[in-house]
């Protein structure tokens, strides 16, 4: 049996990896979660999985919880340290990292300094600390499979290669719901045209974050991290099938791609299962079905988020931290009716050019300038609006 | 310093190989060449790369080459037994086995049988002695490294996979010159317009072949023995852009597919560097230059050859001897302008439905099955017109 914590338990990835566990009972048990505020689904998943551990956001839900599980053999806790708790557990064979934002971080850490496998699907965590979680791997020996299915893809791909080999790594993104959109419409596009992504049902913040392709650029910094890259082996295609989920190009010119259903299960599955493989709940992929696998460049007047990725990459690490936290800020806004579709872009580069570079050794350094550039961008949008 | 020796220096993956050693001269030396009759190219090659060893087809050419390179330490044989002895060469260290056709089939067992790693570009080889050549390479320790460019992608995609994580094998064609003609207007096609491939130089028996798909069919009985599958793991596509060479579809639903642009020194020059890789002499694929990769599945009545290769793979060994033996037959006469394009497939199946099934234990059954064959199929068209 392996013993499966999942932090991040009411969201999307967090809902799919149940499903799977549910599916291979006879191989998994899950034995912590962790949640937001979403007390009623979190109930529901403790009553059914019954974990060990547990933990909400606000102490308020935790003994609401506590109260309704009065019979059952659980530990609850609440806040940060609940989720750094159950992310440490000693029991937690695999740690299913999948809080979306920097409020991953800490418990995302956590599991790591203890020497889990951790499936990471938290992009933020590798984003605003990719070096400070590579410093702790190599100390506590912790293992990182991702569950993006871009960076899953690229993991399967390189599992068979030398690095030295590898010249470069290519994400491609479906392009969101206005890749076929002109410029001129996109600016006054509203929240649910934006939530409409065609591909992929994910969460609210990531939905928007594929619409500017933020997304993708987030990744390019995950796959920068996970993969120890420069920026310069790492490439975006837009392909709007979302079959394809990665490329390694190789020196010899040799491409080795990973494709898959479009469906997070399989990505989630396979850290799951990894080094091992399972059958798949899903029906294979037919590709005379789909017929045609398109590719293209990213169009930076549309998707200018792309080049400020890049532009943040080559800088390094405390523009990381900005851009992440300037772009959580904007979305928030964005997602609350605040600002429009097109301010999204303008004001993320804003936030990251006014960003002075600094150095980021602790935990402590990431969340000073997490919190400062969240002000600084929550001022720009006062000044604007 | 790597040892070469190349079996059909003179054809086009022998060609190919050399382009490649040249390039690499400082890794890449030939040791041994062996050839048919183009002696004027093959004097060429000799002088250029000064093997120690070589053969010709025929004891007149043979001569005429000692003479003209009197001054040179080389030994000069011919005939299949000289053949053998170059794939045999104690100096060797790779043996590209590029022979076309079942002529092939002595040298490279030849090699096997010493122990050599053997870069295989002669399909027919595996077509029609898979199980006698897996025997060997058990017993000599050799090693294949597939140089078709459908089989050096599974073989990558393969590298670290469980064998029981294979679920499918998926080896993709191009469709050929006629894949977009109707039936109908297919009947008549000439040589010319049969040899007139849209995406691979090759040469003519094998550009016929993929014309009806029938080099498919054969690559399926070939990846049957290379990657030990059964006929119902083993799928084809259509993909006439051929950038996709082969896909592998594993048992949680993901597929790892081989891309690379549509030049055979990316497979010959894997070949001879594995287990490493050595950049590329070619630009790197690109594609969004490309734009759509399309898929189709085959259309049996215009290309009836790949059900008929389906059929001799269950039906097993003596079969695969016959399919090849009379498509060998009936290429050649299409070549010789005696029969129409359409008439391939119809007495290709002809004479392998009048085929015996029988034990394949040594060369020598082989051999005889291959003999009878092609003479039942010259009867066949004899009697046809």
């Amino acid at each position: 049996m392996i013993n499966i914590t999942i932090l991040g338990s009411t969201g999307s990835i967090g809902c799919n990896t149940l499903e799977i566990v549910e599916k291979y009972s006879h191989k998994f048990r899950v034995v912590g979660l962790a949640a937001g505020r979403n007390l009623k689904l979190f109930l529901k998943q403790v009553k059914k999985f019954r974990p060990k551990i547990v933990s909400l956001d606000r102490s308020q839900e935790a003994e609401e919880l506590r109260q309704k599980c009065k019979d059952m053999d659980i530990h609850v806790a609440f806040g940060q340290e609940g989720a750094e708790e159950v992310a440490r557990f000693e029991k937690n064979d695999i740690v299913v990292s999948a809080i979306t934002g920097i409020k991953g971080l800490r418990p995302t850490l956590a599991a790591v300094k203890s020497g889990k496998k951790v499936a990471l699907a938290n992009k933020e965590s590798m984003v605003v600390a990719g070096p400070l979680i590579q410093k702790e791997i190599c100390k506590s020996g912790a293992q990182i499979i991702p569950v993006d299915s871009e960076h899953s893809g690229v993991f399967q791909c390189l599992a068979k290669e030398e690095e030295e080999n590898v010249k470069k790594v290519i994400l491609t993104a479906s392009g969101g719901p206005f890749f076929r959109t002109s410029l001129q419409e996109m600016k006054n596009k509203t929240v649910e045209e934006a939530l409409n992504h065609p591909r992929w049902k994910m969460g609210k913040k990531v939905t928007i974050d594929s619409a500017t392709l933020m997304n993708k650029g987030l990744e390019m910094i995950e796959a920068r991290w996970l993969f120890n890259l420069v920026p310069q082996q790492i490439g975006i295609l837009i392909h709007p099938q979302s079959i394809v989920h990665s490329l390694v190009e190789l020196r010899d010119g040799s491409v080795l791609a990973q494709l898959s259903p479009t469906d997070m299960k399989i990505a989630i599955q396979y850290a799951l299962t990894y080094p091992q493989r399972e059958d798949s709940i899903l029906p294979p992929l037919d590709l005379s079905q789909i017929q045609a696998l398109e590719f293209y460049n990213v169009d930076d007047k549309k998707f200018p988020l792309i080049k400020l990725a890049y532009e943040v990459l080559e800088e390094g690490e405390s523009f990381s931290v900005a851009l992440n936290a300037a772009n959580e800020a904007v979305v928030g806004a964005f997602l609350n009716g605040k600002i429009k579709f097109c301010d999204i872009s303008v004001l993320v580069r804003k936030a990251v050019e006014n960003h002075q570079k600094r150095k980021v050794e602790s935990l402590k350094d990431i969340f000073k300038i997490d919190r400062e550039t969240r002000e600084q961008t929550l001022n720009l949008m006062k000044q604007r609006f």
